[in-house]
């Protein structure tokens, strides 16, 4: 299989490209008699949308979602589920340089490589951050699953450039405040930090990074299979494939190498007649299968690569060496936009497995 | 295809458990007319091997290599190659109690959860580092592969505990000093702090973590299949399966978060009449693709959670909390015997591309 | 990975239903540079489209294509590929009882057990011969890849009924005749036959069954990846997941289970300089690999299973047997239109080996 | 994924070669609890060993399965399953000239085509008909699955050469004679007419192909995954993967080509409370997805390649024509010994199709 599927119970096919016709998802695998309406979809591209027009892109993306395949009277019938999002305001005339002369930091050079030449320039083509509204399609129907046994899937900013949430902060926080502020920040000073930042370094010419940190409650113990397709180690493929994506790590990640076991070891205890552990240095996974608790990423973005500011670049052509200054509508900061990407992705890879494990039956008796 | 077998043009299947009769590495895919000797296996199963006995388990593991088949007067046929190392100082007995005790940071519970008790627990069964001997016997034929197109794949000890590699290395540096001392560090001095930091932890009956650094050297340029098989993603997913790993980065990793766009892009410029770039915070890596320059990734350890300093857990019987405490042979540190399974890892998953991309034949004519 | 995907090499996904919007059709992996047009489909889809009215079912399907993805300024991109044909001609009304007196011989019975009754029954769904238009769009693709090598891929009726192709004719019969007369026979008398004989059991409100061969020219030898890809197990699973389809056969066939070693062996010869076998009772495939012969596979179709004469079914609510007579617009014998469908299947399984053998190179250059 | 592999819920994977140290089958996925012991696998295998002397190979082969990773306490643990038979009786002279001189009706020049002459010749190497004891490994573990929801599979031969099994045989016929005739005939008065024409034939120096029928009872219907991992390609392809096949059958096959609709469609009626067909043309499956009747495929044997006779041949050094005569042990009719083979086949297909379906829980509760 190439690589524009991915998942093994509940596939994900994503195609299309950035000023196509059109962006697309597929989902196989998802269990008949789901009831599903565009509109739940909807509700989780709107997410995507830019927030506030002053810290992103004016690219006007309205985003409707078509259900082309795969429902019947409002129920999942068991095939392939097609749904569709039309590219609307595409504008491609500032990426005509792009094949010659590419931007630092965005996929031009490789995919000229990989591809020939042949691949799709117009807006990034394969290589834009818009395919991840296939992911945020392919997302919403995965939730729909982890409704049924009671999984909820957050995500929220906790950095953005050097402004960090330091505050410890609630589920409810993120539930309440996360889709409130432009930049998807559970603690609203903070956020209002983060817009600054973001609005201070546009103005610049410049844009900036960000960490945003995906939760996963209630998933039972068991999910996971050993040994190559690990919970954590599906969750952080999924992630990578987010464009931008640099780091991902796992309750105390990076942390943990510099603790001692005695430390990092979460001790277990009975909560609720229940085995639970006392800390959560694992972020809900253990030998690559949940454990019950809740399970914690951090995923690493970099700054978005265009920016107006002088770069240096090479021509490829003359094979000489040239300035470029970048042109076009790009979010000073992906962060924000990539929240619900984050919730989307740990969502599919949790209903693949909860598919895998059984957790989630063939046939959905709901009516 | 289930989750003990991973990779497309060159699938590893790993088999075995940690006190059973052997553990085993399958390679499927391997080009017919690659010289493969029992030796060229030999050689990387030995960098794994305690380097120390003071400051690693006291387990005494020949892991003699053999190849039972496709291998034919000392070249690979195109049939699959099961390569098996015997498991021969076993003692199984200090493992009795964990299915009713879970250690706590192991996979004891998870795994009871998920195999419903049936697992083997003997030295954590299939839950074990010790699995990662086939990891290794699968990274020496991949490595034998990438040498055929001049990539080299190197790995080394950044970090034990809070002490850490500083100062710049090079790759020279990694070459001559990572395998000549116990704790796999480039830096001889840090090395040496490293080494007596983990007795020191050791001896207080606790462990420690730490980060190994992961090196391609030579990668060419279009190496990765967009979108879910995005090179970075490949690499994240195969280095998370080695037990005990927490967080993975690469380039810049978790510090891009904190950078600007005119600081983390990588800009072009022209190095011996080809492309390259000024910095590399990409890790060698564009849109999932490899852009030629050396591909730089970090992985974090956290430590060997068997720990004999005393730890609350929870009888799974009575479902009352009770105290625990390990014996049993454990590494205190598993970093430095993680590196040569890093390098593996990468160079799975680097000859797995390498082949999707046709950059290595089918059949290799070198007689 | 799930059932609606199919090919290694090059992935073919297939979605919509017969009364749905839409057929549509993903190819993944095709490579970069070849030239593809929606004229290349559409010459394909339309040898699917009834020839004669008489013949087969007034429902009238205009089948045009549209490519909303994977194509850039007349080239592939290496991105996927989507085809899609949008269903006009619905009626769905005929089938409404089908849900609870299932058709004998269709899959109505069996996709309510596998859905709950969620399943689309309109037009059969997902379960109608009308998704062998997605197979026809991406054997079109295939097809494409494999004239690079100079690879052709024929099929024609050779039995309808007891109607049989009994003489000998030549590859020049087939592509000369097959498309020019509505039983796509490649000898006019017995196409003219075939298709009274058609006429004439569809005047009885019956249907008939029939075969189809398929032939590969040019195929080079060493394609198949032994054991479980050979080549043969891939066309025939491919064959078999076209409707109707009930035996599969290669070369001798079923003839070679009464003839004996000596007669069956295809003796080598020397050809034009090159290997080739006197007799070609294998069918082209020795060992599952292609041995350079034309490959031949004849294929069974069963009658349509859609006839207006009176029938024995059950009503799955009253679970009391009762009659069913199916009306509705049927072809009265399918096999005509599968001529192309069984082209098509070759074609994909064929490219999809020969990406998989490095025999079509990732970036095609033929500008 | 590579083609050593197979199935995926249940994945089988086939190392090992012919006159190699031995042959290995690896099943993952296979639930944990399931109870199974050398002599479970054994009791397959000894179905596959020669029958009488006189109509098979004097090879001796005592194939002991050894179970060397998997289980734990008699029970499956959830791990890959590793059993490997070693190869003992090997005598690997009369192998000697095959790379220069193809034997016809062998894979001998197709695989040195594939591999450049890298594959080991040694008794067929991976093309020998003694890889199958890999999937007798594998069906027995898949049986044992298929035992928890009371599917049973059978096997028996219906023709060798021209004698065919022409009276009506009860399922309980099969279950009593097959194993006790050396050709594995369910009826005894046939079995002792093929015993001779095999004995005739192979005193002439040559040998003959057959017929194997495979059947499955009280299978559940809704097995089968549209539309490509239907129920019928599925075991079609696992089928075609017998080394000699040439033909697959469903229910009718072929014969339905020249019968009408009205004749070939299965119609419905109430055995016992519950919906069943009136006559079985459709093998048992609709639309891909079992039915509930039993399934029945036929499979077509070619006479074994290897015969005394005189044969033209290439030699492919000088490439020229010379004579072939071919000395070594050889079965003058393989269909006796396919049959446990077939057998395996169909329960590996089934017990995959259970898994999928969730016929058969992850963790087996029957301690």
């Amino acid at each position: 299989m190439n690589g524009n599927s991915i998942g093994k119970a509940l596939t994900f096919t994503c195609f299309g490209e950035s000023h196509g016709a059109l962006i697309g998802a597929i989902i196989d695998g998802c269990p008949a008699g789901l009831p599903l309406k565009e509109e739940d979809v909807q509700i989780e591209l709107n997410k995507r949308r830019p927030g506030f027009t002053e810290i992103s892109t004016p690219r006007k993306e309205e985003d409707r979602v078509e259900i082309v395949s795969g429902v019947y009277k409002g129920y999942t019938t068991g095939a392939p589920i097609c749904m569709i999002v039309r590219n609307i305001d595409v504008k491609s005339k500032p990426y005509k340089t792009i094949m010659v002369k590419p931007r630092p930091g965005h996929a031009d050079y490789t995919a000229k490589i990989k591809y020939g030449g042949y691949n799709d320039p117009r807006g990034g083509g394969r290589f834009s951050g818009r395919i991840t509204v296939a992911y945020v399609m392919a997302g919403a129907v995965a939730k729909k699953l982890l409704n049924l046994i009671g999984v909820e899937v957050l995500a929220h900013t906790v950095q953005v450039g050097n402004i960090r949430v330091e505050s410890k902060i609630s589920y409810e926080d993120i539930r309440r405040n996360v889709y409130s502020n432009p930049v998807r920040c559970a603690v609203p000073e903070v956020a209002e930090k983060m817009r600054k930042e973001i609005l201070r370094v546009s103005r610049e010419g410049d844009s900036v990074g960000g960490i945003v940190e995906g939760i996963a409650l209630n998933v039972p113990a068991g999910l996971g299979e050993p040994i190559f397709d690990s919970l954590d180690s599906d969750i952080a493929k999924m992630l990578f494939n987010i464009p931008a994506v640099k780091g991902v790590e796992f309750g105390a990640g990076f942390q943990a190498a510099s603790m001692k076991g005695s430390e990092a070891n979460d001790q277990y205890t009975i909560v609720d007649g229940k085995v639970a552990t006392i800390t959560n240095n694992a972020g809900g996974i253990l030998g690559g299968i949940s454990n019950g608790m809740p399970i914690k990423v951090r995923v690493a973005f970099k700054p978005t690569p265009s920016i107006a500011k002088k770069q240096r670049t090479v021509n490829l052509e003359s094979m000489k060496e040239e300035d470029i200054k970048i042109v076009g509508r790009h979010d000073p900061c992906i962060v924000p936009r990539a929240v619900p990407v984050v919730e989307a992705c740990l969502a599919l890879v949790l209903a693949d497995h909860a598919l895998r494990s059984n957790r989630i039956p063939r046939i959905i008796k709901i009516r």
